[in-house]
C-alpha cells in the first residue's frame, strides 16, 4: 500500500484502487536486491498491476467506483515541462517512479505487491473489457516498453521484418507486437531451446540461434528492424550486421555496463541504434486498446503472494515463460 | 587518370574532364598509407574533383563539353538494385569507388591527382556557376557527408541547436550548412585554440570545450542534434550527455575501433546514434545547389601538385584549415 494509502488520503484527483493482479518484472528483482545500487529499503516492488477503483476524488473525471484499471511504472510527474506537455510523462525529470521513488511531499511510494494503492488519475490506464487481467497486467510495463519505440522509431510498416532479440517478458510480447502489426518477425535467441515455442506458441515467422555462424550469417541484412531486450552485456556487432540498409537497432534492456558500438556498419549502413523507456501515460493507453483489439496478453504463470521468494529466484534463471503475475486479491482473502 | 582515360575510351554515357582542382581528404592519406587495410597499388587518390568538361558520349544527355562540373567519391554502382533505384546509389553493394576500386571489366580506379578522367555521366555533378572551383570541390566529400545526415535525420528544423563535434574538414563545413539551415551551432572541441575561429570566421554561435568540465556541465541537455566528425576513438558519453530528450547524434567519421556506448543515457532520453556515409548523386547535386544558393564554401589552402607530400605530412597533424585543394591545371601547365 502506499504511504498515502496507508494514511488514509486520497485527494481531489486520485483514485483509490484495489489490487487484484500484479506482474513480476525483472525490474522488481533488481531494485528488491538492490542491483542498480538506488535501492531506499524498505520497498515494496510491483509496477504491473490491474485492481479496481474503491473510491475517487471530487476532481476525478475519467474513472468511476466500480471499474477495473491499471498501473503502470510511474505514478507521478512535474506536468508542466516540456515532456509532460507532450504527454511523455515517463521523461519528465521529475517523475515519480511506482515504487522506491517518493512523491513531492517527501513520502515513499509502495509499488503492487499490495492489497491498496491510491494514484492521481493522470496515471491510471482503462483496462479494457476483454483484456484480462492477469495476462494484462505485464503490458503495463512490458508492453508499453516494447510498444512506444515500435511507434516512435517508425518501426511498424507491415510486411517489413523485424528482429526480436532476448525472448523473455519484453521480446515475447514484442513478438506479438510485431505480428499484430503486420511485420515478419524472427527470434533472435542464444537459446535453440525456445524455437518451437517461439513459431509455435508466440507465432514467430522463424528463429535465428546466434550460436548458429551459417544461420547468422544466412541472415545477414535482412532485417529492416531489430528489438534488443537483452539486459545483459552483449556484442552489438551481430545484431547490426542482420540489419538492412537504414535498419534500426532499439535497445530497451538496461545492461549496466556500455556495450561495444562498431561504427563501420553504422555508417556504411546508415542504420541507427536508438533507446527508449516505457512510455507516456496517452501512449499507454493507446497500447492497451492496441493489445485489446488484437487480443495480445503476455503469458504468465499466476502465483500467489507467498510464492513469490521462490518466484524470483526463478525469474533470476530465467525460468518462467513469460511472467509470473502475483493474483493478490486471492492471496489476501484466503 | 583513369584506365579508361589512359586508353581513350569514353563511352557512349561517359563524360571526359579536365580536372582543375582535387580536394585533399583525409581518406587520401589513409588509402596511400593503407591505413585501412586494403589498399591496392599503384594507387592516385583524389575525390574532390572540379573540372571541366572536354568530351561528351553519344547518349550524355546532362552535359556539354565546356561545362564546369564535380566528381566525388564514386563513379560507378549496379544502377539496378534497391538502393540505385532510390537514388542512393552510395549504399549500392556494387559501388565503384573513385580511386583504388575496379571497374566492372576489372580495370583499376584511379582518382583526381592527375589531369583528367573518365566518368559515366550519372556519376558527374553540375557545378553551380556562383560556386568556387577551389572551395567547392572538397563539398564533393566533405560537404555530402555532412549534408546528407542532417536531411536523413530531420536535424534541419530553424531554431534547433547543433553541436558540432570535430572542427575539421567535414566539421567546419558542417557550421556552416548548420547557420544555413537556421539553426544554432555550437562547436565542440577538445583544442581551446579553436574558439576564435569557430566563432569569428566560421559564425558558430558558441563553443564548447570538452575538456572544460564546468562548461560542459552548464551544456548538459541543451543539444537536439550532435554531428560527430572525430575519426579517432572516443568517448561518447560527454556527447550524449549533451542531447536533449529525443537527441540524435550522427557519427559521420570512421574509427577503426568500436566506440563505447553508454546504454542508460541512450534508454532514459529516447536518444539515438546513427551513422551515414557521404549521399546519392540526387542528393549531393541537391547540396551543391544548397551550398551555391547559401554562398557555402570549403576553407582551403590552395597547394601546387609537387607540394602534397608535404600537405599529407600536415594533414597528419591536422595543421590545416581545414582542406587542401591541388590547383591540378596551373600545376601541369608549368
Amino acid at each position: 500500500m502506499t504511504a498515502r494509502a496507508f494514511t488514509g488520503e486520497n485527494g481531489d484527483e486520485d483514485v483509490t484502487i484495489k489490487i487484484l493482479f500484479c506482474g513480476v518484472c525483472h525490474s522488481d528483482l533488481h531494485v528488491a536486491k538492490n542491483e542498480w545500487g538506488f535501492t531506499n529499503y524498505p520497498v515494496v516492488p510491483g509496477h504491473e498491476m490491474v485492481g479496481t477503483v474503491m473510491k475517487v476524488g471530487s476532481d476525478v473525471k475519467k474513472f468511476k467506483v466500480g471499474e477495473r484499471v491499471g498501473v503502470g511504472v510511474i505514478v507521478g510527474s512535474c506536468k508542466k515541462c516540456e515532456s509532460c506537455q507532450q504527454d511523455l510523462e515517463n521523461y519528465c525529470p521529475q517523475t515519480i517512479f511506482t515504487y522506491n521513488s517518493h512523491y513531492t511531499d517527501g513520502t515513499k511510494t509502495y509499488g503492487g505487491y499490495s492489497d491498496m494503492i491510491v494514484v492521481d488519475e493522470r496515471y491510471v490506464l482503462r483496462f479494457p473489457d476483454n483484456l484480462p487481467s492477469e495476462g494484462g497486467a505485464p503490458l503495463l510495463c512490458a508492453g508499453i516498453t516494447v510498444y512506444s519505440p515500435m511507434k516512435y522509431y517508425g518501426m511498424t510498416e507491415p510486411g517489413k521484418h523485424l528482429g526480436v532479440a532476448g525472448l523473455g517478458g519484453l521480446g515475447h510480447v514484442a513478438v506479438k507486437m510485431g505480428k499484430a502489426f503486420g511485420l515478419k518477425v524472427t527470434v533472435i535467441s542464444s537459446s535453440p531451446k525456445k524455437e518451437t515455442e517461439a513459431i509455435e506458441r508466440l507465432g514467430a515467422d522463424s528463429f535465428l540461434v546466434t550460436s548458429d555462424p551459417a544461420k547468422m550469417k544466412a541472415a545477414l541484412g535482412t532485417m529492416d528492424y531489430i528489438i534488443d531486450t537483452v539486459s545483459a552485456v552483449h556484442p552489438l556487432l551481430p545484431l547490426l550486421s542482420l540489419l538492412k540498409l537504414n535498419g534500426k537497432l532499439v535497445t530497451v534492456g538496461l545492461p549496466d555496463k556500455p556495450l561495444e558500438l562498431p561504427i563501420f556498419p553504422l555508417v556504411l549502413g546508415r542504420k541507427l541504434v536508438g533507446g527508449s523507456d516505457i512510455g507516456g501515460m496517452k501512449e499507454t493507453q493507446e497500447m492497451l486498446d492496441f493489445c485489446a483489439k488484437h487480443g495480445i496478453t503476455a503469458d504468465v504463470e499466476v502465483i500467489r503472494m507467498d510464492y513469490i521468494n521462490t518466484a524470483m529466484e526463478r525469474l533470476a534463471k530465467s525460468d518462467v515463460r513469460y511472467r509470473f503475475v502475483i493474483d493478490v486479491a486471492s492471496s489476501l482473502s484466503q
